[in-house]
């Protein structure tokens, strides 16, 4: 491992991400409504709030601003990006939850948003949130040229949709009634549609912020995809390895619900050897952007995401 | 009455651009993925093309196609903007139809998408319409503009969301155990949000892929409005009256639920002259729009709309 390009900048810039995002998905769900809308309803606006606020690393707000930074773009525009892609993302677990899915009653140490309030309420507040997302990216207070806007908004509906997390979801519930194990590619699909989609669009965000040339959008592609997969094996294994601390779920619910895993696969040593080559990757992709030590950081957010504890 | 204006397209027109929207959804939903797109699980989009395609007369659709065309734009950017409004309307239903939600069985007289499929697959595939809606507008086969596209996405996201379609199902779902009547106007400002911000945004997205003068396309936003109340109140009519076959699915059911109708409140009577006046608001505020004669078949639409079979 180098160690030379380490930064010491990570940690305050996740936590400073969390905190902005946390205020700014605060004021995006007030009670005051937006033009054009008729009422914001008490009670499902509470389930939003309840399925968005308070949890979380934020990383893929984190990442989203960070990558946004690589080029110069700050504020407002990659902020609200960010909050969009956390309504997805916070969206996918409420939904997820849901009886008819992964049938959870907790989240991050909480009652589920089903639990929490009720099963009606929770698909809507999940429906809520998917759509939110878009209208946050789609109004011009995200960024003045409206190419950008309708950029983000393809990029993040590809990315989260039938091609990408949506289908990935139902890659996920077919393996688990399939009758045979799934094999390798099966599970890279799966994974990469299910977790690496939207995190790679969390640094393709930035760069489509910064209006990137296509050469270093799509080495910073390269580094988000690689991101992710390093992301889910290293779930992979801190489930296996029963570590619910570092995981902020509980442990070990991969294996009892039969879920088709690398480290099922593959074992837990080729499992850490393929997570250590994905952060390889993802840091020798930043390199190829050719932007030098500003990318310390996400090549920090490369390790740490494949190194929790572990 | 004025029956001077009326023209006898509007049927041949509705039929036309029913047709148009199903071979268009028939291939946005095709199986060969678009850029970005990892892969399209076979049984997810099949539920969403089972959720999508074969059915309805295409109300919205139509409005979006004839609203265009008042101002001069017809072929791909109408057609693709109704199919994104078409999943938005099927994707409610998907979800409105859950054992959690309004637990309905039957659907334009075919099993519900979770009878036909499961659970699971159905929450899915609404969710991939919803996202997929703002694929397709977002996308420049829309429209070369991406001020346009933008607008269109962030009309479509606050009238189908927290403000619109979504908070207008959940506060029909509140009103069910709200155990009192709700006044005039809760039902009002509940049918405004559940199925009047859609048909509203049908006309708006004409008046957006137009670029439609703003006194204009304020006038067609009203008629909008009016018709999308005058829909309802017909809806309510229609259950009231127990004729199953004009409305599309079980008569009956409002009062057996105790929902929130304007007929339970106002009476029949009431209802029908409420519904009338509507239409002719609807077709004063076509006059206000200055394009005369070309405005002929949306009056149709808004007396067929109120005036189905009663």
């Amino acid at each position: 491992m180098n160690v030379a390009d380490r930064v010491d900048d990570f940690i305050p810039r996740l936590e400073s991400a969390a905190g902005a995002t946390e205020t700014a998905l605060d004021a995006l769900l007030a009670p005051a409504g937006l033009e054009g809308e008729i009422s914001r309803p008490a009670r499902l606006l509470e389930a939003m709030r309840y399925a968005t606020l308070g949890g979380g690393k934020r990383l893929r707000p984190f990442l989203v601003i960070e990558a946004a930074r690589l080029f110069g773009v700050t504020g407002d525009g990659p902020l609200r990006t960010a909050c969009a892609l956390e309504m997805i993302h916070c969206y996918s677990l409420v939904h997820d939850d849901l009886p008819a899915m992964d049938d959870d009653d907790l989240r991050r140490g909480r009652p589920t948003a089903h639990k929490a309030f009720d099963e009606a309420t929770a698909i809507l507040a999940g429906d809520g949130l998917l759509t939110y997302a878009f209208d946050v990216l789609a109004d011009p207070a995200t960024h003045a040229d409206p190419a950008v806007r309708a950029a983000l908004v393809l990029a993040l509906a590809r990315a989260a949709g039938l091609g990408g997390m949506v289908g990935g979801q139902a890659l996920d519930l077919a393996a688990e009634t399939a009758g045979r194990p799934l094999t390798q590619d099966e599970i890279l699909t799966l994974q990469a549609m299910k977790t690496g989609a939207l995190l790679r669009f969390a640094v393709d965000a930035g760069a489509i912020l910064g209006k990137a040339d296509a050469a270093k959008a799509r080495a910073l592609s390269r580094y988000g995809s690689a991101l992710g997969a390093a992301f889910q094996v290293a779930d992979d294994i801190l489930d296996a390895a029963g570590d619910t601390a570092a995981l902020g779920k509980r442990a070990g619910k991969d294996a009892e619900r039969g879920k088709a895993t690398l480290v099922g696969l593959l074992g837990l040593d080729a499992a850490r050897a393929r997570r250590d080559s994905l952060v390889e990757e993802a840091i020798a992709a930043l390199d190829e952007t050719g932007l030098g030590a500003a990318t310390g950081t996400l090549k920090e957010a490369a390790r740490f995401v494949a190194w929790r504890n572990n």
